[in-house]
């Protein structure tokens, strides 16, 4: 591998006729911050716009000897869009058509840096709406959610992206640049000839192939959109929750977030004490209480507001005299205001101090004890005393957002304590290392 | 390649503890009839009850050089699970337990050989279902569903086996007979770590491997089950009356079939016309007209029967309105019956004579052309005048069910002329040759 020259850009520029420019410091670091380009070499990102262009430029880095990093939104948490090296950044910034749309099917085939924000646009327009959703859907590409297999708010209802991506176009590293249709020119619902080699690119994190084209199916954007709050004092009775959640709520359940006393103390440092307030009905009293505390945010999305309207009031009575818990039906004009708390959490936590994440798979029974195992970890490996363990997550899904933050600067003996006791203890709960946010550099 | 001799069907017996047997003839020819062994060799079928005996069997095969053909419930239609030369059979029928099921994610571990029959009564104890579901469910296994990625009635609400098989056990028909856990111990609906190579599984029709174990997500089963029956007498009324449901019954649809003229009148030769006319209403006046006409079967699944109630009025309400079509409601006590014609059509076509089975993905616009193109295609070739071609299928999913029926015995003019012509018309529309069904033996 060599680091690229001015010849390559020139290359770029003058052959190709693609933008290639000096990278912006942004593209060189992750939204953590944690994962960083430290080399001293001048970094340049291609601006390809069409997969012609990727595939000469796949074909000239190969027989140069040159590295890509292919980058989307940047917004992966897991520095897998960071040059750490000498790489090329291939930037599919300019890569971001929808190119149709069948309102039939609801099958959207975009390139792939359309963001999910844009793609949404363009599909609401005919009824429809994309069955992932994550915080930073502004920025967050196509391309990028497939090469990582992002799953996000939506997952629990719609699945993972194995089921809604029908098709793909990929260019592989090799030395001709192959352009790989993999079901993008027909975007079937159903084609059972030949291996289903485009799921192996979800997921591939760039190491198989940068995909330049989706086919993605689309699901009906429905107009009645409800959130509940629930409180609880117990995980049990988060749980308890969520199974009368499924068999109440069913087909219109949308979304069921949980955040617990840690991760919600962290939100409130990010938002006023009237939009903590508007989540938790006032019952929150810090972050300093031994005591359980969870919120739940439950989302149901149906075609007749009336009919949902009965079924969230139904589910909220069996919580109230169910489990020990306590359910608020949110008025439709503070939704956002309860989203901004739940997307403030991973902001908060980046305010207190050093991160660690993790994005655990776990079996959902386990997840307080997998928080409550990882604190006492600390606290016995005598972790410095402003150290915050946390848990929040896509609890539908059996994924944990395992966070510690550490007040202090960069601490060696969190990360030694954590780092690889967490994947051992997860190991043993049969649980999976990375649920959702990939591997990347790690 | 040789056969089975008497020495191999002893070491099962004695050495594996595994009983093998002649195979019943009924073993040696596909539900079509038209794949059929012929060979003069004595097949032997072997019966697994463990993972362990079916990876000692790959390996006592391959070390031999003895072919095996895994046979779930021997219902596919492409002639997959038969032996055509001397091949030992590997049943499933052994291995069908489900082992584990978990009431708050719904997702059950089975053994390959499981029915959807018995694995849907397992869970629905638990409040679930399972998410796909084929005619003749009582014999289709888990493990050939995987097999050859079957999309069935569900496949509109629930997505493809990609999104609902979150792990896989496979044995590798290599020298060691390797056990591969794809995912299958932890069955997390959520795993980034690694490839995704279970999914290369789906659908791969055992030249990978046999699916030995499958972890599959089940959904929630609904207590409220609506049935609505439309006719109509134009495609372009078909898809309007698609879009209104999809609109309309949004989250609560869960089935959208339709069947042509000529389908019905197949059916009808099944069934009695009491039942013919639960479905369509009295309008049916048989298969001679040449006006079109279609019936189409829309069935929702939801958790409050009186919103379904409410929903299935107004959408039948809108149908009557709108295009030109009508709905029928269909009471309780009728669904079997109507659900009866619809799965008549592939017996009656048996029946009337040699089938010739085409089971495509198209655009959905371009069903009702493609039978008609088959159709005047058939007619300048000179087909025998015994010839009926008809349509039927999923269209939510893009899915046509094209089959040509002569009434003659095997004839070789329709062959000749359907084939290639067919696959060649489907690539030409952008579709594929095979939707749900497979490749197998073609």
């Amino acid at each position: 591998m060599r680091p690229v020259e001015f010849v390559d850009v020139e290359f770029f520029r003058k052959q190709l006729g693609v933008e290639c420019t000096r990278a912006d410091p942004s593209r060189l670091v992750d939204w953590t911050g944690q994962v960083k380009n430290q080399s001293d070499t001048t970094h340049y990102v291609v601006y390809p716009t069409t997969t012609r262009h990727v595939s000469c430029i796949a074909r000239y880095c190969v027989s140069r000897g040159i590295a890509i990093v292919p980058q989307g939104g940047n917004t992966g948490l897991v520095g897998g869009s960071v040059p750490l090296a000498a790489e090329l950044l291939l930037s599919l910034d300019r890569m971001a058509s929808v190119e149709s749309f069948d309102d039939l099917t609801g099958v959207a085939v975009t390139q792939a840096g359309a963001t999910l924000s844009c793609l949404d646009r363009f599909v609401k327009a005919a009824g429809y709406t994309v069955p992932l959703d994550l915080g930073p859907r502004d920025r967050v590409t196509v391309g990028g959610a497939v090469a990582t297999n992002a799953g996000g708010l939506r997952f629990g209802r719609y699945g993972s992206l194995h089921g809604s991506i029908l098709g793909l176009e990929v260019v592989l590293a090799d030395e001709r640049g192959t352009v790989l249709d993999l079901g993008l020119s027909t975007a079937l619902m159903k084609d059972n000839t030949g291996y289903h080699l485009r799921n192996l690119f979800i997921g591939s994190e760039g190491t198989l192939g940068i995909v330049t084209r989706c086919a993605l199916r689309c699901v009906i954007d429905y107009p009645s959109v409800q959130l509940v709050t629930v409180t609880c004092r117990d995980f049990e009775d988060v749980l308890a929750v969520l199974k009368i959640a499924k068999r109440e709520l069913g087909e219109i359940l949308s979304a069921f977030e949980f955040l617990d006393r840690e991760s919600l103390a962290m939100a409130a440092s990010q938002v006023t004490q009237d939009e903590v307030d508007g989540l938790v009905g006032g019952e929150f009293v810090g972050g300093d209480s031994s005591d359980e505390f969870y919120c739940c945010i439950v989302e149901c999305r149906g075609s007749c507001e009336e009919h949902d309207l009965v079924k969230i009031d139904r589910f909220s009575r069996l919580v109230d005299v169910g489990p020990n818990a306590s359910a608020r039906i949110v008025d439709h004009g503070d939704h956002d205001r309860i989203w901004k708390v739940r997307t403030s959490v991973s902001a908060g936590l980046k305010a207190f101090g050093t991160v660690f994440k993790f994005d655990i798979s776990l079996p959902t029974r386990e997840m307080h004890e997998m928080v409550a195992a990882t604190r006492r970890r600390l606290e016995q490996g005598d972790a410095p005393p402003g150290t915050v363990t946390c848990g929040f997550g896509h609890i539908m899904d059996g994924n944990l957002h395992l966070n510690v933050t550490v007040a202090d600067r960069f601490d060696d003996t969190v990360k030694s304590i954590l780092d690889p006791w967490v994947f051992k203890e997860v190991k043993r709960r049969k649980g999976s290392i990375s649920a959702e946010h990939g591997i990347g550099w790690y």
